[in-house]
């Protein structure tokens, strides 16, 4: 637990007045959002709130700056950097009763949404006007956590990421005032881009209470395929004549021989025991069919056998059901085990080397660590399966981590592709920015100059305290 | 001319100590460094420096910065609101000197070019690599002036802007210091996005002077349209609905009446006098014709007639030349007039409403301003053919233009979707962003506390000094 703020206590006293029984200090509630999804260590926060509204969340905020108290900004809880550890205690702002679809504009492919709506629940809600929202980064998280990380996932190679599909924001300030960053406008040359940034600024500058997303047509046929290497690097230059070749796949993603393995065996498929690429095309029947012959041929060429597509539904969602218990399935491999998940991102020109070098160092390392990755935009992630109560495993398991995150450096990449920064990668920020993480710093001190924001996340201690 | 600086005398006296020749008091040079292409009355920096390297850019900075004296980066020289005018005095630095391709690398889809690369020397670069880049504002501009001012254009519909399109930048900060934005990596979660926050600050908050872009495949086959509608509404109709249906048109640009006058008259063209779109199509032979016919088919539904399509490389770029002249074809309607153009950027579904009340306005005007406009984006252009000395003139189009602004606004659009801000918005950057005005203005006040870099752009003085 963080040390105490010495006028927490009058804090929560204002909020208790202002709401009620949606300010919570008992430990099962503040126990629950002191953490997510990631191996570090959980540390409460000295209340919750669960805002209801904009001009609520504006009221906490300013309650809080007056006491310059900390505040935690809370989504679904699936972040994987210890993004919502109360790392100074303070006041942790539940927003998922905040959970409305406010408009769908079908005319101009887009729709706002409170922060609380989750992925799934805004594709349902779809489903009946023939749009969806492509951005999916695995879990069902929320749409304002994914903006607040510049979530991304397994369809940006072909849709982007929480960065190329969101209009604009409405942010409440660390002061509490309430401002749009954008309009509706599909482009503007109007100023600087406030949308851009917090987009990923991961509830350091103000929270964000309203997005405007762009949506896009349900395809007309979606087909699913899987095939499988003798060797990874087979698989990766397949990815990059896939990639140069323009064919618009709109999922390649990449599972080492470990990670078929387990999932294998968590999700009852048969796939060969080796480097497997799953892959998803989108467009007219003739179209899909087009794409997956012409990367079918592109397979064959770097040795691939077996090249299995299909169009039917119900095999395709397993398979991606599959792909995305990877993490689960990777847990599985061993009895009481966590998973430590991190991911970098490189030039896709370096991306062999760099999933080659990290495979031998863990081919010299005693822990496990399942390899998946959206190859096509050059990321990947490993799953180390570590006991992080044995100090020996964690050990190791920072030590490839640091390994991998100087490899992706030194080929131009960076140290997380979609996971954040949070706590786990904040000592990589001077190592990959130099710098620019001084002008980080400048930007974080000018709109929330008492460190009230989710403080201890992105910018390193001693630059913004 | 601005009042002069009471160091500028020293600031000349040391950068020509460190430039020699490249640093230039000569009337004409300043004179031309002191304008754009917009109708703004020019205003001349006192001195223009000739920079040749990031370091000496750097240097330029540090000796500005001690003496706290303005400085506005210079491209092309082609921007459209005033951004080069140096309304407080100070240096120019010119980057044309930097025009070096640094490197590409056709893997990984990407280069890095200095800022004073123009736009049609690094596709001639690039053509026997089969890639190309895809972002045409028309003007032959500077990629670094079309980073600064977030320059969109014709492609945009279907490559996306400057915003889409950057990776990272190289940064000399106002007090001369030298940041990197990013790395090569397609995507990052790792921090703030500085590499979208300078892209369309205008030169406010340092001089870009490396830009790593993406490129694309030339595709295997491009065919152009013509298609003539009875009225306006028809045709933006026709676009909404190919938008929807996700055909993903390269162009789709609409030209008025009296754009289309003037360009048969300018380029020789014999289009019907009537709303007429320009359309590309990308992708395979077979796909292009397919892409044609469907839109041909939508556009038939709408009352269009003499849909005609092409293959051929030369009549395609006469279209898109006579396109890319429509400026000099409105100026050519009036002997010894110039241009006052703007543009504004509003949902797609508000596009009819918006251009027809425009066209109202302009039919109740002495004046004549053809339209034409990237309308796929929701984006469109009036160019008022004027006098500028006539001051009856400058007042009518003022007045239009801010009816145009506040119709757009109201419409949940922008003042300006790819021009930029420059001195011609700033009045309207309070009307569209609200109290986020004061949050630029942080952002400026904490990057370049001095207020020195290109002073008098994007953020209302009140605020900034």
């Amino acid at each position: 637990m963080a040390t105490q703020h010495p006028e927490i206590g009058q804090v929560i006293e204002k909020l208790k007045t202002l709401l009620k029984e949606r300010c919570s200090t008992s430990d099962a509630v503040r126990e629950q959002h002191g953490k997510d999804e990631s191996w570090h260590f959980p540390i409460a926060p000295d209340v919750v709130c669960f805002a209801r509204s904009t001009e609520e969340v504006s009221e906490i905020m300013k309650i809080c700056a007056a006491h310059k108290v900390p505040v935690i900004p809370f989504g679904a809880g699936t972040s994987l950097e210890g993004h919502l550890n109360a790392v100074h205690g303070g006041v942790s702002i539940d927003l998922n009763e905040m959970n409305e679809i406010l408009r769908v504009s079908p005319e101009d492919l887009d729709c706002t949404v409170q922060p609380g709506v989750r992925r799934k629940q805004l594709n349902e809600y779809l489903r009946d006007t023939g749009l969806f929202f492509p951005i999916d980064p695995g879990a069902d998280a929320s749409i304002g956590g994914m903006a607040s990380t510049r979530a991304s996932g397994t369809n940006a190679v072909r849709y982007g990421t929480m960065r190329e599909n969101i209009l604009s924001l409405k942010v409440v300030l660390p002061d509490g005032r309430i401002i749009s960053t954008g309009h509706r406008a599909k482009k503007s040359a109007a100023g600087y881009d406030l949308t851009k940034l917090y987009i990923g600024s991961e509830g350091t500058l103000g929270i964000i209470t309203e997005i405007t997303l762009r949506l896009y047509g349900i395809p007309e046929a979606i087909s699913a395929a899987t095939v499988s290497f003798p060797d990874i690097e087979g698989a990766i230059q397949s990815v990059i004549l896939t990639i140069q070749s323009g064919i618009p796949v709109a999922r390649i993603e990449l599972l080492d021989d470990v990670q078929v393995d387990a999932i294998n065996k968590y999700s009852g498929l048969d796939l060969p025991v080796q480097p497997t690429l799953f892959l998803e095309f989108h467009g007219s029947e003739a179209y899909v069919r087009e794409q997956a012959e012409q990367v079918s041929n592109i397979c064959s060429e770097f040795g691939a056998e077996g090249f299995k597509w299909t169009m039917q539904a119900e095999e395709r969602t397993m398979l991606w059901e599959a792909r995305h218990n990877a993490a689960y399935a990777a847990i599985n491999l061993r009895a009481g085990a966590q998973i430590w998940a991190t991911d970098v991102c490189v030039p896709i020109s370096r991306l062999a080397d760099c999933i080659l070098e990290t495979k031998k160092d863990l081919a010299d390392s005693f822990l496990i660590a399942p390899l998946v990755g959206h190859v096509g935009d050059g990321n990947f992630h490993l799953s180390f399966v570590i006991k992080k109560e044995n100090p020996e495993e964690l050990k190791e398991a920072e030590r490839l981590n640091a390994r991998l995150i100087k490899r992706a450096l030194a080929m131009d990449g960076t140290c997380t592709g979609e996971h954040g920064v949070g706590l786990g990668k904040i000592k990589y920020m001077d190592m990959e920015h130099g710098e620019a993480v001084s002008v980080m710093a400048a930007l974080k001190a000018a709109l929330d100059p008492d460190n009230i924001m989710n403080p201890g996340k992105i910018i390193p201690d001693r630059a913004a305290e």
